[in-house]
Order: C-alpha cells, then structure tokens, then sequence
C-alpha cells in the first residue's frame, strides 16, 4: 500500500509495534484516534511520556514508583516483617489485585537465565540479601514464576539466605481456582497431588 | 486495585478506551512502553499528536490527507472520469489495497441513518453532486457498506444523479453481506470492484 497519508501511516505502524496488536487493530485504533477529540489524543500521548518521565524504580523494593519509596514501601501499616519476592512489577500488581497480602515486595526485575546472559549479578538480588540481613524480617515469600528458570533464581537466592534463619516459603502450587480439573496441565496436577493438604 | 502509580493507571486507563483494547491488553501495553526506550515512547506519544495537527480532509473528496488536494485527486495519472463513492476514508484505503482500481474517490463521511439523525445534509453528497455536475464524469462506482442504510444512501444519491445521464454502479456483492468494508480481504475487494453492475 503506498502511505496515502505519511503520519498516519506513521501511526499505524508504531501502533503495530505494541505487543498483542496486528495491523488490522493498529489502523482501527489510528482511524478511533482520528475521530476522537484534540484532547483526547493529546491525554493519550501526554500519558505515554509521562510515565516514561515519572516512574523510576524504587530504592528499596524496585517496585515501579513515582516517589521513592514506594507507597507500599513507605505504608506504615503493611507488615514489615515479611517480604514477597516477584520477578516483575506487573507480578507484584497482580498480587496486589488479589488483596489478601499485607507485606513488603521485593521486584528482582528478572530471572536468572544463563541461556539469555541474565545472571544473579543482574538482578535486584544482593539488595534483597541487605534487606534481610538488615534484620526485622521473619519471612521471604518467593512468588517468581513456576518456571525451571523461576524455580533456579529461588534454588540461588535460598542458598543465599540459608545462614540468614528467616523462613523462606514459595507459593502454593496446585489447580487454579476456577478451573476444572480435566483442562487442567499434567505439571499442575502433579504440583496438586504432591502439595496435598489434610482436610479441615 | 489501589492506583500503585497514577500516571500508570492512567495510561492504562487511557489504553482501555481504544477499540479492541480490554483492561489486560492495556496493562500489557502499558509495561511495554516503560521498558521501551524513551525515543521509541516519544515516537509513538508524537505520532499521536500529529495525526490530529496534521491531518484534515481533502476540499475534493473528503480523503483524509495532509494537503489539499489529497494525493489522489491531485494524481495526474488516475482516471478522471470515475468516481468512487465511499462512506468513510478507511473503506478508501481499503479499495487502495486491493490496488485494481485507477480512479478517483469520493468520501461520503458516512450514510444516511435518520435514526440516528444522521441526513443528507450532513455528508458530502452536495459535493459529489456537484463534481458530477462540472463534467467529464462519465461512472460513479457506489462502494457503501453492504448494509440497509449503505443500501439507502446509494438510492438518495442514484436520484440525485438519475438525470445526469452518468453510468451509475455499485460493487459486486462478491463482500459478504452483513460485514464492513473495512476488514474486506483485498482479493474479495478487487473481485467486487471488477464484477460491478449496472444500477436498477
């Protein structure tokens, strides 16, 4: 197709560029942004940079923030007692969106994947060890992904903190809740039956 | 979800308005552009804006374009004496890319709906009233939307035109009815475009 028009053949394709949009998603939305009012489009593109302007990562817990600390961070009523070790942001919003946890996050931006050259020194993982060794801290919830790559930054990271005495914990693994046990993945069934727990 | 960082929220707030966007794609698009780097952020934050600044409609046919006349109508090569007549610039560009058709356009900016007071008036028959009207058309091509109210447009104009003595057609119904030109395959376009028929 010639670029009938150059900006927004210019649009489509940096729309295109964004992950889980194809070039039928991208000319739709470029044609809605067309439509939509100046202030609109300007509320979009102001909240594209914006982020990129503001958000940093926390100093303490690499949580994305605005101001550092972080607002779980510097919440005087979460427990300080027990850290929660994720691999991404988004991971820990998703824990947060659950609503049940109370404690303090660490974000290892990461996991360690020699085959991709991510290795433990570029991780947030000597900051995780000072945490703890900076006393306070009872627990460390390890919530990466149930990856061979999730599972082997845990296996480092508990090495680590063996000597340290605080207990270390994984999440449960089993059969999503939702779901039905026919559909569910041979590994999680697995995972299920071996974590089995003694009724009421 | 407590807004953890407010110009993420935002943004992601922002994301979920766009067509086809839910609140999980949004997300998904929102960590993207923090990692991306800042120039790519910009590229994308600019290419918003300059859409709206830079594109308006053509005084001829009503195409989208940055300069008037549009590409098209200004393309001493194109076949002066067809006009094609689409409801909406999308459908134009869509007729571009089946790439089989040498003619010029004209955009309706979209069809007579009285039910939702949408009239003549309100799109730009006048015009292509009068671009017939100023000689050296000798075919108007009606590609509307294969719907009721595409259906009724063309009928407005086909009065409008009858006593132009101008060869009025419209598409082969080689597009499935009931769908919308704007996700046509380009083949299905070209085979309609080529097996149009004469007018009642």
């Amino acid at each position: 197709m010639p670029p009938l028009v150059e900006s927004l053949a210019r649009l489509i394709a940096e729309l295109s560029s964004l992950p889980g949009i194809g070039e039928r998603s991208a000319e739709r939305i470029a044609f809605h942004l067309l439509r939509v009012t100046p202030d609109e489009a300007r509320r979009l593109s102001e909240a594209i940079l914006d982020v990129k302007a503001r958000i940093r990562s926390c100093g303490t817990c690499s949580n994305l923030t605005e101001a550092d600390p972080c607002r779980i961070c510097a919440d005087g009523s979460r427990d300080r007692s027990t850290i929660c070790v994720v691999e991404q942001p988004n991971d820990l919003w998703a824990i947060e969106k659950a609503g049940s946890y109370r404690g303090l996050y660490h974000v290892l931006l990461g996991r360690i994947a020699p085959l991709e050259d991510i290795h433990p020194e570029d991780l947030t993982i000597a900051r995780l060890v000072e945490r703890v060794r900076a006393g306070g801290v009872t627990e460390v919830i390890f919530a990466t992904n149930p990856t061979l790559e999730g599972d082997g930054t845990v296996l480092h990271i508990q090495r680590l903190l063996a000597a340290s005495g605080v207990r270390l914990t994984r999440l449960a693994r089993g059969i999503p809740a939702g779901s039905t046990l026919q559909y569910a993945s041979p590994p999680s069934l697995a995972d299920a039956l071996d974590g089995r727990r003694p009724l009421g």
